[in-house]
């Protein structure tokens, strides 16, 4: 029972709900992500497992994509001839006679504290047998290349013939779109499988083999495309068997000869056991949750959800591969292809600079080796030193696609984002700075992230426009946070985190010519940051335009937002759907709701050092902007709620911030919007970390560079506990509500 | 955020789920219970009203039913011609040009501190229009008569035209069986409607007056059947109307004139007006509650769901008639046809004779009102004294049908609980002596309950069957509480409890001797409760037969059960129907499979005045029994987990313990039994509130009368407070976990 928090159950299979729940029930271990489908299939499910880094870009597809591994769960039970399939009874006063097998018994749960997924199934075959099926599952986070099944199946009434049947099954797709190339190489040796494809563009090779351990003679099935093996054996009234299933996996990224290794990786998996897989794997969960976990007294719907949240960035996270980065699906679902968006670094990263420094600078150093697609991309669009790709995916390159898919009424929506939505360059540079300041990992930015600091700066002090009549720098056709409102002038956000990075950047020079005068020079040769450039900088940080309204004292998102038409948001509640979505496109790019927090994720990500004109005062500007932007604001994204949670904590609204919070924890748990079938919602679960210990803790660095807390606790928290690393230490902290009073 | 444990919420209408959510969502007073169906009425659902003791037996019917009431939900919504219905956008791709009306957001929450049941609609009419509207509804438990709605329609987008019509719909049925009369008195007078049934066989009238508080003018629909008003007007944009439908209920069985009595009460009530009676309402709720609450601190999802049970409990019991009582599916569903089983006595009583114990009496005395029934079920059947019926309603009358409905395969199958599970009787008497021991209602006992008990004990006086080859007293053809096993001799559950029953008879004439003479010599003349009759009861006790397996030191369910098969129940999990279900009738009565609590119940209600040998060890005993009816039990009764919790904390068995009350608290909620749609199990929610506080809090009167407790709480709960009557004061207790510490 002390489990209880730890689990996510599902009591009842309904399989309008399958698609849900395949991608609440991924596993994964940071290297791949497995979606929880039934390990025998189901009518319409969506299988996938995704590996990061193999992407493919099929002929005729816009841009490329993560691509549908070989599907390794594949196993078939057949229970005296009939198969098993999730079909439950659904009427009790027929299924005394099934036209078939029926499940009369059903529940899957998810251990997060230990990263597996188990299904127990109570089926009936057509003979009147009753058998129970437990399944299991994990992806090694101890191996990440190995995967582990087991199942245990008890004859319950009668003395069953039981058939098991293993497979590899390579011929899959992503959504019908296919990505290797035909004629895979398959084995069938002994016990063993193995499995080779090759992607059709990018030539990437996934191979995988795998073993299936029972105590009865396997008999390979040679399909074509799908090796297989299968078991057969009967089962005397209350007697068990177990079987398991390991599986390897490699890839070209990772060896030369990815079927080699990964059957001599089988040979070694095979001998330790699945015990000890097993064992390995939950000590390895156990340290992770170590720092990972928020203790919260006093609220176990949020306690389970934002484990839940964490477990997903945990497994969705490269732990070892500074080459690739967690998308904004993670690994999860098809949904965004796989790419990589600012919630890495805005969302994810810096809840893994707490947690798990190693992981946020693999996904700092992702970015890195992918600079030179940044500095293509500048260079493609008139600009000087790096511009970083709205989408991001093994190449560096911009893969935004420029128009969105066929709409219902035939047309096509022309997409702006990867020319306009350029405010990812200082995102990054914001995170890379803010994990410098976190982790004090010096030899990281020599090294690193101040050429990515630098560069970007670079870019900007080439893209910024000088507009002489109001002696100040500007930025049009830009597209902010609020995607509503495409390609506009002098977003708040977009200077402000502009004119904040420039000012960043030359605090990181400054910095790096006395820390490393080497270094310093050859990045200022390299980078040619000669003096001009570094005055235009100082110049750009003096006189960025920045937005606002003297009368209201608020900051405004962008020059003309309060000319268009009002919509009282708050009317159009509750809803299953975005207001962008009930008022159509053409007219809410109109209007003045905003789809996310725009001015507010600016109050998050900069706090006090917003630039607020002299004379006001930052925390009545900052309430203002909130009483103003909140109002508007849709939440069409799932970006936003964690965000609103987190400055409404800060400005002591804890209505306001429980209600976010609440609304950001259980976005993918709830599916509120509907689309969590195409995968999780990395920014949201990455964000809600952010939000208890940025917002709801107030943890963060004083001026004296102590790390402190300040709580804005929900008054029926009692407190909060956890573990973060600040500069290389690990740090405990219990943050207890200082209006605690008993209250039920 | 106070109230997140105070309420359930349904985010998301699926219609598959409607009649699970209609039961949930009942509300009630102890009047009457309106299911939540929604006002505007939804494809196949199943509203129904029920007003306790408003009985009718159909022409054709097997049994009397609990007759549905006309529906005074009834209001229609129609916005630019499109009726609201309850179609949600599915595909969001598609509802920008909706086939009609969509409802593009929904939220649906019953508020149980407060006794409102809410819902909030976004509705698109084809117009595109878009309102939202806000229903809310309560049956007062100020005053029972009145039932209160309220809606709020706002403009979010557009000026549209709003229809609402109010209605009484007369032409209601219980799943097709027509109880009322053709022709009923309708009437529309000016803004009032009136309707007035007759039920055809037990002739009971049921009156409703209604009327519509709304700022614009009404204008009457003359429907036959159902008289119907609507109003008619315009919305600008953001503009908001209230409409308020106030409605009032009176039968003949609380007035001459129902009609004329329900229309002066809806003056009186639209006098005072839906604020003031919303307000008198919830001051009555905190009342309640005030007791009813237990507070677990340590468990969120125990405490909500908790609270829901007892909600239930709540709106279930009358308040003021001592003449109906709860029936084994509360007012929340056809199930049972509003019959009466022992559910109440045990189940139900109990919890109420602690929280508000004039509630305990009302129900104690439907029975003594109905006496006079038992006492011809006894002389019908030959017996003496009074032989409660099984299934009770209006007449005191046995009402268990003897037949079942039409099975698969056309057979009906005969129901021998009607004739055979007499246990009934000793439930009542053994809560009669518990309610008086509980509250000191010596004026009671000394009225009615002594009579109850002791014409009771007349009866099993004379149903004892004397074995002169083992000189003990034996009771053949029995069905005790596992109703699996039918008809069988010697159940230890049955004997037991008849023994004590009879100990308590003679203890409590001994009582009433000294307390009050000429009571005692009324009851001993009009009882005949002579000496030989006396002598015969004190030798059943002392020679009554309990089965008892010295070897095992276990009591024996019956004499031959464990010649039956053995079936393993546990591997039977997990399991979405009974094992009875799956084995089938036929092959599970032959084997060991336990319905429920059998002799678990007899040590839930005995405790450690069990019947044991002398020589054995009553604890060891009771853990023998555990273990070996626990894994024997189907659990196939809604009536079995909660009395499982109970004596697992008493065994200390606290896993256990926490297993069965998870189980027994959700089993509405989470419909893990799939027929909530036929009403709320009163018995598994009285059944909880007993186990946590007689089990797990270990609440008893000790030897010296003090009122003590002694936990055994979960590991995770910190401690537990409730408020109890004791003999007339309230008594608070808060139970510490004495081994808690903090965990996580």
């Amino acid at each position: 029972m002390q489990e209880r928090l730890w689990q996510i159950d599902e009591l009842n299979f309904e399989s309008n709900h399958q698609h849900h729940y395949e991608t609440l029930f991924s596993i994964g271990n940071g290297y791949l992500g497995t979606r929880g489908t039934f390990e025998e299939g189901y009518f319409l499910d969506a299988p996938a497992t995704l590996i990061h880094g193999i992407y493919d870009h099929a002929p005729g597809a816009l841009v490329p994509e993560l691509v549908n591994a070989p599907n390794w769960l594949d196993l078939k039970i057949t229970v005296d001839s009939t198969p098993l399939q999730m079909i439950m009874t659904v009427d009790r006063s027929d299924f005394m006679t099934p036209p078939s097998g029926v499940v009369i018994g059903y529940e899957r749960s998810i251990d997060m504290k230990r990263g597996v997924l188990r299904r127990d199934v109570l089926f009936r075959a057509q003979s009147g047998n009753i058998v129970r099926i437990t399944f299991e599952r994990f992806a090694s986070l101890h191996d990440q290349h190995v995967m582990a099944q087991r199942i245990v199946i008890t004859a319950v009434d009668g003395h069953p013939a039981i058939i098991v049947e293993s497979a590899l099954q390579t011929d899959v797709t992503n959504n019908g779109v296919r990505h290797w190339l035909p004629d895979p190489i398959t084995k069938t040796e002994g016990g063993r499988l193995s499995a080779q494809v090759t992607t059709q563009q990018s030539g990437y090779v996934v191979a995988m083999a795998s073993y299936l351990n029972s105590p009865h003679t396997e008999i390979a099935l040679p399909h074509p495309g799908r090796p297989a093996t299968h078991i057969v054996f009967t089962l005397k009234q209350e007697e068990s068997v177990t079987i398991e299933k390991l599986t390897t996996i490699y890839t070209s990224r990772d060896t030369a000869d990815p079927l080699a290794t990964a059957e001599t990786a089988l040979d070694a998996a095979s001998a330790r056991g699945y015990d000890t897989l097993l064992s390995d794997h939950i000590a390895e969960w156990a340290t992770d949750w170590e720092t990972a976990d928020i203790r919260i007294d006093g609220d176990e719907a949020i306690q389970r959800a934002l484990r839940f949240t964490t477990y997903h960035v945990l497994i969705a996270s490269p732990r070892t591969d500074e080459h690739v980065s967690v998308g904004a699906k993670t690994l999860s679902g098809l949904g965004y292809k796989g790419h990589v968006f600012w919630d890495t670094e805005i969302f994810v990263t810096p809840t893994l600079m707490l947690i798990q420094p190693k992981m946020a600078r693999n996904l700092l150093m992702y970015r890195y080796h992918n600079l030179h697609g940044a500095r293509e991309k500048a260079k493609a669009n008139g600009y000087e030193g790096a511009m970083y790709p709205w989408e991001s995916t093994d190449t560096g390159e911009e893969t935004t696609p420029q128009w969105s898919d066929v709409q219902p009424d035939g047309s096509r929506i022309r997409i702006w984002t990867g020319d306009n939505e350029q405010h990812i360059s200082s995102d990054i540079a914001y995170t890379t700075h803010k994990y410098w300041r976190w982790t004090g990992d010096d030899d990281f930015l020599i090294k690193y992230g101040a050429e990515m600091m630098l560069d970007t700066a670079v870019f900007w002090g080439s893209r910024v426009e000088y507009n002489a009549d109001h002696d100040r720098y500007e930025l049009s056709q830009q597209i902010g946070p609020d995607e509503y409102h495409e390609n506009i002038d002098n977003s708040v956000f977009v200077n402000r985190m502009a004119q904040a990075h420039l000012k960043s950047a030359l605090d990181v020079l400054a910095w790096l010519k006395t820390k490393d005068s080497v270094a310093a020079d050859r990045l200022i040769a390299a980078l040619d940051l000669n003096t001009t450039r570094l005055d235009k900088w100082r110049d750009i940080v003096a006189k960025m335009f920045i937005p606002f309204d003297h009368e209201k004292a608020i900051h405004i998102q962008f020059p003309g937002f309060f000319d268009m038409e009002y919509i009282p948001v708050p009317h159009y509640q509750p809803r299953t759907t975005s207001v962008q979505a009930i008022l159509g496109h053409a007219r809410s790019i109109q209007t003045q709701v905003i789809k996310q927090a725009d001015v507010v994720m600016m109050m998050a990500l900069l706090g006090h050092e917003l630039s607020i004109p002299e004379g006001f005062d930052p925390l009545q500007v900052m309430l203002n902007n909130w009483n103003t932007y909140y109002p508007r604001t849709d939440h069409g994204s799932s970006l936003s709620p964690a965000m609103h949670a987190w400055v409404a904590a800060r400005l002591g609204l804890l209505d306001e911030a429980y209600d976010m919070l609440d609304h950001a924890v259980h976005i993918d748990l709830q599916d509120n919007k509907g689309n969590v079938r195409d995968g999780m919602h990395a920014a949201a679960c990455g964000g809600v970390w952010q939000a208890v210990i940025f917002g709801l803790c107030g943890l963060r660095i004083s001026r004296d560079g102590a790390l402190i807390t300040d709580p804005r606790l929900p008054a029926h928290w009692r407190r909060v506990s956890f573990n973060v690393y600040y500069r290389g230490e690990k740090r405990a902290f219990t943050v207890e509500n200082p209006v605690y009073s008993d209250q039920s």
